[in-house]
């Protein structure tokens, strides 16, 4: 079973810090839209499948191909969100994660992390494994404040080949000065960090997988590499969690997917995707750094193996599911 | 594992109809303030357990008690009510049902369905069964209203000994007359009758039961006599479909349980629960015709039974957690 938990943050409406969205306004649209394309041919809340300013489609094409291959279910989670998905969600919360510039990303990250925690605990006696996808722009930014506030010197990677590292960098330090905090400095206070410098998504997911007592899968990138930490800070026992991710994000050289993993101490699956071979351009950019992961990509690959199809199953399905969407927009 | 569906009407603000709070206004808290105690001592979103004005305690009082001695999971699904319980929930919609005395109680009854189906399907790949229980105040009446407008001479219960029968039928004629129907006359238009006379708890109901694959429990009393009416005008095979309930439904001589269940041909398990042993008057008074069933009592007792806990071991925790909120209050 998968959980697809969705988040916003302030910080995606600077320009040039997600490309999760064809313009940073249209962020705010990314999650509940990614939730619905899952379901319907098309999202609900807005005409358009998410792209990138480039019109790269969103890895929610992964995920429901995963998903109309092998059958498994999905859960959608508004952790918070600026809209809500117009599909049946579970509600947590509406209030998105604030401009961590200005003010704490997350007075409630106490409320999120408690409901996330009910969440976990009654789905525990429904499935003993879940997977937890996100669907968070710019939350490669909060996921790489927190690192940094517990001590990793982590980068983590971004939907674009252009790894907007240097703004990223300028932000998080504008985000210190701030709080008055020091890289390492609170290592030892997990959910500050989250309250200082993360995102409903981050503190949402760290409740589910404390209240779930089986197995986690944190199906994502590096964002999954915070909430490792965190639940490491927290004296969870690592064995019962890994991480999913793609190819692309393991091979991410503006990022330290690998090492930050291995510093955590955190196992991980990588789907092995190609897209080279695609007919068309929007996907064999994935190749070029595109994109790379998100809404639960990775887990969703892992799980329709479990069932029995390949990576090429998927991308033939991906294929499928690209076209059809070409040609409805004609 | 149970749903618990909320719904409201704004029927429930007729002075007299509904005893599901402690006066009309109080009755817009009750859904979600029954889903909130079911996983806290006390609900969240006011300080005070739903109670009739004479004090007698809700039905939640039965499900908590089955929910925590039993240990199944419990997802509160918000179909339309006037308030969002502080507790993660699916949501459907925030539309609550209009009074069907002056305008269409569901417009929006089409989408509420599809939504509750796709809930429905994707619960049936993690479950075989499925129990629905509901907190709707004055949902009886919106029951009798769809059970008359597919031609069924129903009486439903009410959480009142004096069911407010001669109010009821009054405001069913009004209802009827002003969308120009006839007793029966939507008898082979079952959505239509929902659309003009329904609540949004029937609707959603009615949408997990079509979209779920499994065995359906309907857990409630008269008021799932509707979704089962229903079920049948759509042609849905009655056998993967039974309702769930309580003596004191069963036993209520102010309405028809029985006889209608007869005559739509719909199975049932009855819960047979005994208070009259209680130490508490607000619980003896059960065996008075006080409250009868709700929050999906009957199935959570079904459940628990299951489980290998008997009616004997629920009324202990019934005592025990009544004692426990007595004790609060002081």
């Amino acid at each position: 079973m998968m959980l697809l938990v969705l988040g916003n943050t302030e910080l995606s409406l600077i320009k040039g810090i997600s490309i999760a969205g064809a313009n940073p306004e249209l962020t705010k649209f990314t999650p509940p839209a990614d939730a619905e394309y899952i379901f319907y041919d098309r999202p609900k809340i807005i005409d358009a499948i998410p792209v990138t300013p480039q019109g790269h489609p969103t890895p929610a094409i992964i995920t429901k191909a995963c998903y109309e291959l092998a059958g498994f279910p999905i859960t959608v989670v508004r952790a918070g969100t600026f809209l809500a998905p117009q599909i049946p969600h579970i509600h947590v919360s509406d209030d998105v994660g604030r401009d961590f510039r200005k003010t704490q990303a997350l007075p409630n990250v106490d409320e999120i992390v408690e409901k996330g925690k009910l969440i976990g605990c009654e789905l525990s006696k429904v499935v003993n494994e879940v997977v937890i996808g996100e669907s968070t722009p710019a939350g490669t930014t909060t996921a790489q404040a927190v690192l940094w506030a517990l001590g990793y010197k982590a980068k983590t990677s971004s939907a674009s080949p252009n790894n907007p590292q240097e703004l990223k960098k300028d932000v998080i330090e504008e985000g210190f000065k701030r709080a008055n905090a020091k890289f390492g400095e609170l290592a030892d206070k997990p959910i500050q960090a989250l309250k200082e410098f993360g995102d409903p998504m981050l503190a949402c997911t760290l409740g589910i997988s404390i209240g779930f007592r089986g197995k986690v899968v944190l199906a994502g990138g590096t964002q999954m590499l915070a909430v490792s930490a965190i639940l490491k800070a927290l004296g969870e026992d690592l064995r019962r969690f890994k991480i999913a991710t793609t190819r692309w994000v393991v091979e991410d050289r503006t990022a330290t997917f690998e090492r930050t993993a291995e510093e955590i101490g955190i196992d991980y699956y990588v789907a092995n995707l190609d897209f080279s071979q695609s007919k068309f351009n929007g996907l064999r950019d994935y190749e070029r750094g595109f994109v790379k992961e998100g809404v639960g990509a990775g887990g969703a690959v892992y799980l329709a193996e479990k069932k029995g199809f390949s990576c090429k199953d998927v991308f033939k399905k991906v294929e499928e599911l690209y076209a059809k969407l070409i040609s409805n927009e004609i």
